[in-house]
């Protein structure tokens, strides 16, 4: 039988939050800086232990303005820092709840520098051994992220993006351009089928940040449960 | 031999922080809300563990343009969750640095808070505890905040003041009343000795904002080192 | 023929912002405090200005994680720095987009602390003098803020809502207690239609934080319009 | 008889500025997002009207981690978002104090930005004639912001410093090379003579972000003064 995780970032100010909820097997938290603070993170960290649902950290730029979508000229020790301080700030309210943090997934534009950086990925798996040799990191197969982790001996999780359109080369579409996001629900299923057929992907991307995100998680969830996929997180909760 | 351990403030952006810590046995690192921010607390857990300084947390109120000295209207549950992510975020720095967090000094209106409110003092108790059952915390004797600390059986180290005017209960003269801080030197060391001879406080607090910091900080130091009393963090570093 | 003004808070994050901007004749623009950003102001500024609805700043303390409605112990002088602060950010936006600025309504913690304290809107109504003496006050009948835009000689707008319950005394019951806020969109509507028969106010709050704020927002709307009232922001635009 | 404008950036949180304030004829104020807040930029306002200095705004990136220093990879349309915020707040502190804003200058990584990139510095322009046609700009001479003001018709004052190395194209060594910064007194005050007599630049940057900021400041000043040169500000205050 496949088995695939559905992960979906959460704690980032949509109010489809507790609806995604119900049909993914991994959170991602948005930790204070692009997005979220202390109170959602202790409430979203309460939701997915009430629902089984494994947690992760989710640290992005300090960027508010620009929801952490955009690069900053910041040193590989700073984004040390940064993983540090987000992931250390959610891991305090996962084990107050009496749970496990169990992945740090990373945001925005430090998700695209830590893939392509060499230095800044190590510098970041090297923060979030510190923080837990036994903490998973979710990202794109093949980037210097996976190679740092991979040194570290951290587990890394190979994540697919049913929404997001990709290059022949499986990298992909750059947000700006046309075409980059999928809105057609239609589409996105079939991207989400695909991806778990590959079985290339560990775990597939759900985003909250659009009208119709419920509704696409819901459908994407129960299309797979439907074609014989059991959605379950990596590892244990 | 009378032993009395010197806290100071640090990481709160003034300039007189590397020579201050020369003259301290303890620092309570601002942790990003009031004052401070990832980077600045990484130097200052550096230059703890480099002098042999015991290192704290220093969560305040998230009131930067007040620097944390403004009430604000919070539950108890909200001042859990600033405590939670403040200690958490400094903790993943310490531990990442080879340290360990030792004790945990409330900033500003929330130091008066829960020194004067039972269940905001239970609350954030509670959440120091989760952080480690092994954290001391600094306050006012006889305060709600150590009433709270004794039912977690937390050690509560007792602080007094060499720079700020005492009431005839014991209680300090508020801030914003003129002669509520003294500024003269040798008012602050004359009171940092009774204070020793009392014997009633084990830590003395010297503040860091002012631009006499360093050279009280020093005057204070030599001077009780001068009249026998050795200046030393209370437990473990 | 009866006239009722509508407005409603926008540029708080929420994604009901464009269809109920269909519906009103006002709008207050968040200003970067307990919500929103520069990129917001903007767009938001365009699109009042696209649909001709009266612009008007909505400053509030500066706490996000609180959303702008914990009281903070700041001084009337504070106070007036935030209001020269964000209204002048955002007159910035309206000028630069061939817009006028026509009125301030203050926000949440903010609003009530100026309708209560006689000093804090004194403080705050030289502010908004300051910034334009032609500048209308959205605000309670009888509070201390209408008070003293009367000593101001700024024009004071009533405001009532039609989602709040109120005591006999005409004062909204505290957002906190039970039964405070409606959510059946009946009462909402009914409490609406008797505001404007009342004639005691001149402006309708439509709240914009709800998931039902479009449904309700245009349910008012239409049916004050099928009643005979006339939707229009006082003043010219 | 040679003049020379001497500026220094303020309300950035050192301690020096009302020092500094005693040297210099035109002050940068820090508009809240690099550094300061409302309350600094009040008091910082109100010192410059009480001692004749010309008052400009001094707007960066979002960045108060980093000071504002560090690269984003912002839009023309976002950087013009944060002029029209910064520039507008600090415009309603100087009006309501009687007070008139004289010019803009950009802080850090902006100020590099707008140097070298044109459709940046074009939209920077565009805001700054938004918020008023006389204002000035302080900036590097024949940088893509001079010929972006020179379009809007806006005054452009260069700018040179007398702590900075330069290049032998005129331009400046960046900031994080050895040599970059001055650290002599000395090499900072013949630099300074050396600029003011070259005629190229009519006005300094003192920096304020240093321990010796106000000791350089008076000696530049003092030696300027002796050497037959006059400090004072471009255009009426």
């Amino acid at each position: 039988m496949k088995l695939i995780d559905l992960n979906a970032d959460l704690g980032e100010g949509y109010e489809s939050d507790e609806r995604i909820l119900a049909y993914v097997s991994s959170a991602n938290i948005a930790c204070g800086f692009h997005a979220g603070d202390a109170h959602t993170i202790r409430k979203t960290v309460e939701s997915c232990l009430n629902r089984g649902v494994a947690i992760g950290a989710h640290p992005g730029l300090p960027d508010r303005p620009g929801f952490g979508r955009r690069e900053m000229a910041i040193t590989p020790q700073e984004a040390r820092d940064y993983i540090l301080y987000q992931v250390g700030a959610v891991q305090a309210f996962v084990i107050a709840a009496g749970g496990r943090l169990r992945h740090v997934k990373l945001h925005g534009a430090l998700y695209h520098m830590a893939s392509n950086d060499r230095q800044m990925a190590a510098s970041i798996a090297d923060a979030i051994h510190h923080l837990g040799p036994d903490l998973m990191i979710y990202g794109l197969a093949g980037s210097e992220l996976h190679v740092a982790a991979s040194v570290k001996r951290l587990e890394f999780i190979a994540e697919g993006f049913a929404d997001r359109a990709y290059l022949s080369d499986g990298s992909l579409v750059p947000r700006n351009q046309p075409g980059a996001v999928f809105e057609d629900t239609g589409t996105i299923v079939r991207q989400a089928l695909r991806l778990v057929e590959d079985a290339r992907v560990r775990t597939l991307c759900l985003h909250g940040d659009t009208p119709q995100a419920a509704e696409h998680s819901e459908l994407i969830s129960r299309t797979l449960e439907a074609s014989g996929v059991r959605i379950q997180s990596p590892g244990r909760i």
